[in-house]
């Protein structure tokens, strides 16, 4: 049985090097040499706190859900990928039978099976499997890099659209991470004509400004006005910052709340939001974006290498999970598996 | 100059009754003499703290704003109502010019004229003159009682709009006074298939199941199960019914906040909120619900009539309020004018 | 081997009483005891014609697709219907693979398999098979000719869904058969204030006007004002009538297009629609409506066993058929199987 | 009475420089110098033909409704302009009373007063006047010549909205006269990751292409591909590209007829309509949609002023539509008035 390469957390929460049988796919599956994974923030938590909020790493967990790759084997019944396709990775896979399934909303299937989520393991390894509708072909002219990152610009996608960014918004994003950058420019790709990022990272603001985005400092810059944002989408989890946002939101404008709290339980304004007639929401992952977000970037709509500020090797992984972790500053850190 | 009569709140909170100059129409108005008047919570609210949030009773004010009455005299630029109509009073006067009012978003006008709100009288008086746009005619199968609850009963109308109650739905009104009543009852004539309404009142919910909705008892009936309803709707204003409502809310569905807290914050499970992508909003009044709302009731689809539990004479103004505030399980009190 | 009995149609176009193997359910099918099944158009069509439109009857085939019936065996992978279970047949399997299904909407899934369209045999059998999440539980309460009706039932749901039929809706109906007067029921239980039928058939006018509706006789009657019903949906496929629903339509409003038309190009009034901005559209089948149309039916929001105007056996298939066909007054002809 | 230079289009049809008295502005009207005018396909078919469908030329008429310039004088009841404000000109103003002016649908207002559509005069003027809501201030970095250009730009942000393009879109544009052209850069601008034009015109098709489109020569060459785009724009009012439109749209997708036919009743595949669940609407002008508009051209996310192809002077008026009738492959000739 052929042997692969893997990183993976244990229950003690240490990052090892091992091998593992090359896993095969099944008749729906295609199996793909993993090239380039992104670290998330949710990887850091996993090996930081070993759990978040009720899912708990109890044994070995590959981490890594941003990933690329090449196909290099397919099941019997697949028909829409190919061998030698070169694949931006959706790690989730859905029942496809439940309720939110068969509503299209696959995102909220209760029974979703997700990369680097206890117990299913993840891409920090040099093969995984994964079911076809979920392995998205990229034109050569993208980056196994861009490819990667398709995972958190869909956040991106999914949160615009859920605020109805449209020609003509004004869009606050509170909280300036790979997560808030990516929601501004998919707002900028979608025709607002005006993007404010928040935060209170100076490093992060000046990343956000050399990409032409409207910055502000919080609690240093004087607030924002009310009511003056036709979107608001929360990146940073921050309470403060969940206030804000939806004191800045414009009468019946939306609120998505990206960014998870700390905390579930959280203190909002609801006369606010009861007297402007506000829409707050919050995004779970995301559905039919890979097609979208692939488009974005091939159009070139939406420019996202750089992102990217520093790259290691597979056997490297806790050390990319540590950069990750020290400098929040470095928007992504990429796991580059071969 | 001819004098009509009036009951007033004073800024020392007592009811009195006066008589006052009879208002003219200016040239878009009309001149209505008032028949039916029911009295709100915000009536009594008044009356007894003299103020609602941001709204101070600083001078003498006349209270009522859920009013009919008929056309008595006309501007020279009215056109829409004529002398001798039945109207139901909608008694809130946009602007006309500003953003939201353009843009049909007149209820979130901020230049708003709204009876019974400092600084602008009330209904509980022998004529009123309003806009011709916001006297709205109504059959003469329509009592002037009912025509007085067109104002509640257009809450319900947006309150259902906002949450998609459609052919279907399952529905849960948490609070079941006058306004939770007709939220309900709107949802029922929605096509809902299944509406049910809570609240500590073991009155108010006889009266519910009286009237065919499913009841049930907070902190007494096991919960409310999770994920349960397809569209909520939040009348009480108390904190524990707000979570309750959100966690009761099926995936992506609408939780509409209706009543007013105590507090303008609250504590709120946004994991909830983010889990099942749920949008939640409020309402502040109302907009374009009154041809529907008369409909809804001259079409027999709502009957309201057996809301009202008690009637009393303009004179007799305060004793009416006292009655709403002893009782509330008397689900509508109503002035009679004339 | 069990036999059962099937009446079936053959390429000559005639009705057969035969015997067939009972048909087992495999993994995720349920077997159903078929017990009542509604003649529909498309069954005539077949009978009379051999085709509808690209469907040809080449080989035998069984008609009927409004259909109910008691499970009676379940697949090893079945868990949401058990045996005993009294249900509403969904007629069309989609494939759950393809874009249209995992975006929600499956009936336009190229690959759907449909009772009675050729190849795919229908309901005039003692027993059928479908896979589990087709097969509706119904009440007790509910009839089965009840339980069969559900099927253009549904028709209406979806029409009334794309019209955007709410609280307040003034309805026009074009068209006055089985499945005109179904559409006008649900918009009525949608909360429609005004509901009006078109048919040239008087007899059919007569039924929607006992059933409360207004009437309107084509091409008698004076004609209908231009824009003034906010939702219009088109169920008789002619020609002259698609006309009369689009110049009735309200600006802003939705015309659906429910009704086949002799020919598929129709001449329509385009400058109609570009200076009222209407938005024309049609429907091909349903989705997601059985439990809202069972849930309608059971809470006595609509009532469907007035349209019942004859029953036979499954021995006379082809007499049900002719009825139908000679007595469209006659709403719906019902085949009792057992 | 102080007289301005006008240039005026006569019940025979001939273009004249003439004298007139400067129009004074009312309480809430601004009064502007006119900068640029672009010449419109209206214009030049009023000038042509001396009619458009309802609308005829039987008093003189001054043509020119894309027009900009610098606010001169305020009415005393103004607040949003000031005298000196660079402003674009929104030509048409709508009772503000009316149905569709309350719910936001001032396009539709039976009462609309538009420019240069007779009996109301245009701006081929040196001055005009207009209600203070409809001068919308643009930024110094703008040009008059862009300024004027955002009225057919709004066209076109109005188009792409109805049409739901937005990131991902596959968005197909028939007519590559100055509205398509304007509606497909929009479409790129809100997130459309493939926009194709079509047209006959070769010269029109070659200025497409240098913009970055996809183009596609109809009737040349090979037929395009069914049901492969999401969104679907039609600016030429030919019949045979209505169809191709239609045929062209993705099940579930929006078809929007922008282009005016030469006959109001067109033949159209309404069974493809129907099986596709398609949704066929119209523009009539736009709302809402000058802040956009200005926004998109301030921001960059749209280039306009490569549709600019040749300017004139006033006193040149009929030379500047001579221009624009014999060259369609120049996409905008501008008369400068001062």
């Amino acid at each position: 049985m052929p042997e692969q390469k893997i990183s993976i957390l244990t229950a003690s929460l240490a990052v090892e090097s091992r091998t593992a049988p090359i896993p095969e796919p099944s008749a729906k599956q295609v199996q793909i040499a993993v090239k380039s994974v992104g670290v998330c923030g949710s990887d850091i938590h996993y090996w930081e706190h070993g759990r978040i909020g009720p899912y708990v790493v109890e044994d070995d967990l590959i981490l890594g859900h941003e990933a690329s790759g090449v196909v290099t084997s397919v099941g019997s019944e697949v028909t829409r990928v190919a061998v030698g396709d070169r694949v931006a990775i959706e790690p989730g896979v859905p029942c496809g039978h439940c309720h939110e399934c068969r509503v299209g909303r696959y995102n909220l299937c209760p029974d979703v099976q997700f990369f680097a989520t206890p117990p299913v393991n993840g891409a920090f390894a040099e093969y995984v499997v994964i079911d076809e509708n979920f392995a998205h072909a990229v034109p050569d002219s993208m980056s196994f890099d861009e490819a990667a990152l398709i995972e958190p610009l869909s956040v991106g996608v999914w949160a615009c659209k859920k605020a109805n960014v449209a020609p003509g918004a004004r869009v606050l994003v509170t909280g300036a991470g790979p997560v808030g950058i990516l929601c501004a420019k998919v707002a900028r790709a979608s025709g607002a004509v005006e993007v404010t990022l928040t935060d209170v990272n100076i490093e992060r603001l000046k990343a956000a400004e050399s990409m032409g985005f409207t910055v502000h400092k919080s609690g240093v810059d004087s607030p924002l006005p009310e009511k003056s944002f036709t979107a608001v989408i929360e990146c940073s989890g921050n309470i403060h910052a969940i206030n804000t946002a939806i004191r800045a939101a414009a009468p019946a404008s939306v609120v998505v709340l990206v960014g998870m709290a700390a905390h579930g339980n959280v203190t909002v304004p609801i006369d606010v939001i009861q007297g402007r007639e506000l829409w707050v929401t919050g995004t779970f992952r995301y559905a039919h974006t890979y097609p979208t977000a692939i488009g974005l970037v091939s159009s070139g709509a939406v420019v996202i290498s750089d992102l990217v500020s520093a790259t290691y090797g597979l056997d490297s992984a806790e050390q990319a999970l540590g950069h990750a972790h020290k400098h929040p500053e470095d928007l992504k850190v990429i796991v580059r598996v071969s």
